[in-house]
């Protein structure tokens, strides 16, 4: 039987989230349940999005992953389900599934509306209980997608900011999560920096910082730096420290990455 | 091999929990074990009996549900294991399994005493890793309960607070739990309010909120409301706010709940 | 299949555990995932030692135990693997695994240098998801510990803080660990407190501190006491109250231990 992988709001003091787990168990015995994180701050679209891209990747292609992070829970916003070469996703349409609309490859959406499926009664103000959980212990069974609803082609997609080129060799980018550590991972993708990593600047509250680092351990204790760190994404960090508490940086923190050019001035773009 | 729940106050910093799963890994190494949450606040049983009470209806009727919350221990308190027709419960008898003492049907309640179905030398500050867990784990093997212990017939139970009926269609309640979300639970439940919802008011913190509402959208954005929330209780909420930080509402915190009547005036009592 | 249990300072609100989770349970599908703890302070190798102390001796002796605190990720510190009579064990070569080290009876200590053992490509800043969770699932597949490396046979230690012996029954110890309840753990065992139990005190802020109790209600209701807690080691409590908030305790905060004498005075040693 396959992986569950929760991903919600809920936190670990109320019984929320054990409650989805017997829920699906009583349904799925064998499922194999994995925690991504209940301390998603309560209804932060967002954040929950960049936690399913952060995982996906490293999930088998058959796993399920369900993500309750649900303000519009009792309205008219539709539960949906996703099929996809890198799994199953189910949660609320809110756009906390666009990392699974962005995978490239065939892709499924349904709106689940076959109420066989879901916990009578179904109450108007838990669905991760009442319909996601039981729906995504379904899947693990086997029932199929197609049993569950009506295809549908227009999910909600979160508009995530996309750092903006401000001319040639320079980018306006954001601060998008900051992590455990402090450090502060922005939207700028390895990718999006050609050139050598040496000749990137990066500004950002009032400091300059030179090149894109390899390893935190490129530079002294505490000092600043930008790396490309472990998702791919441009981070700011601070080397045993704390860079978004150094540095006052939030979510939505501006950055400016910038390319230095030799002699012979920019490249014709 | 069945599932084992676990409630505690031991948080996740220390070793406490991961100590009690090695116990039963060992005894039971295909129990299936789930946090139900270790943040119950330090020595506060009616947090953990009201989180017990909340998981009980969606786990399946074998399930085994360890609760640890015991400020009691090495002390005379005893030891104790329940069979419930919604299945075994083990923890210490001061209360904090009051939720599977309240269930219908056919109960048995044992002192543990046999210490073959203890880990040793059992410590006299850790009876969840060298009691409980142990204990937890045999019943999964399958041991009978009756082989652990004498049968007792005076548990502790906890005098969980009730409304007060304080005259025709009025209820003095009191707020038991404050969510994540800062939702406010009382001790009203959805079957002591008769009657159409929308004829209820409740005042609280000298706000009055008319009617019970079907779910938090019905509501605008930062407005406050009442509503029979996912346990079934009467809870004060906020729309995508705190309401218990908004009204400065914690546990303890009094409601009053009064049915308007038609021009017929009250019912007789 | 195995137990793996995991122990980093990642916390809970990122991707990070989860996808080290992925990455294991891709490679050993059977693997039963356990949380010790990912609350530790960021980088405090100690505080992950004293966790891996605590747990050790109550897992099966086949168990595989991953400590991820890596505040040299990137550097030359190697990844190392240990074979002990307890288990394996795996993690960054920085003195996290000193536990396994101190274990009696044979133990093989391995520098991980076998690449066909990590997901690829290995990041500079996640050792945890690239290496060290991918080695503990080919060990729970049963890849011998051999193939992954060369034995090496000095790896690196942590000098845990001992207790000063200072005279006949005399020893200066300290505060090592301050748990959720404010028991503040110290550096002391119960086997250096030779003689009667009720002969020995202990001077700590201030305080005194008259024997050695056998459980927290030995005392009244928010006295202080000193007593031997579940992990072998003297603590510092309060009946019901937070020890380390009261005195004002932490980590590296001094005790000094003087065992009373009759009026034969102290033994020769």
């Amino acid at each position: 039987m396959g992986i569950i992988t929760l991903t919600t709001d809920f936190g670990l003091e109320d019984a929320y989230v054990a409650a989805m787990k017997g829920v699906i168990l009583g349904l799925a015995p064998d499922a194999v349940l994995v925690d991504v994180s209940h301390q998603v701050p309560p209804q932060d679209i967002l954040h929950a999005a960049l936690l399913l891209e952060g995982i996906l990747p490293h999930y088998p292609p058959q796993a399920i992953h369900l993500v309750v992070v649900d303000p519009g829970v009792g309205t008219e916003r539709r539960p949906i389900a996703i099929r996809t070469e890198r799994g199953f996703f189910v949660g609320p349409d809110n756009g906390v599934l666009t990392p699974a609309l962005d995978l490239p490859g065939e892709k499924t959406v349904v709106h689940l509306t076959e109420s066989r499926f879901f916990r009578q009664p179904v109450s108007r103000t838990f669905h991760g209980r009442d319909l996601f959980a039981p729906v995504a212990a379904h899947l693990a069974r086997g029932v199929p997608l197609e049993a569950m609803g009506p295809r549908i082609a227009d999910p909600v997609r979160l508009g995530l900011p996309k750092p903006v080129p401000a001319g040639p060799g320079t980018w306006l980018a954001e601060v998008i999560h900051v992590d455990r550590f402090g450090n502060c991972i922005t939207n700028l993708r390895a990718e999006d920096l050609d050139g050598p990593p040496e000749a990137w600047t990066f500004e950002v509250a009032g400091h300059l910082l030179r090149g894109l680092k390899p390893t935190y351990a490129a530079v002294p204790e505490g000092a600043l730096l930008a790396l490309v760190g472990s998702s791919g994404r441009v981070e700011v960090a601070q080397r045993n420290g704390h860079a978004a508490r150094t540095l006052g940086l939030g979510r939505g923190a501006r950055l400016v990455a910038r390319r230095a050019f030799g002699p012979a001035g920019p490249p014709d773009f």
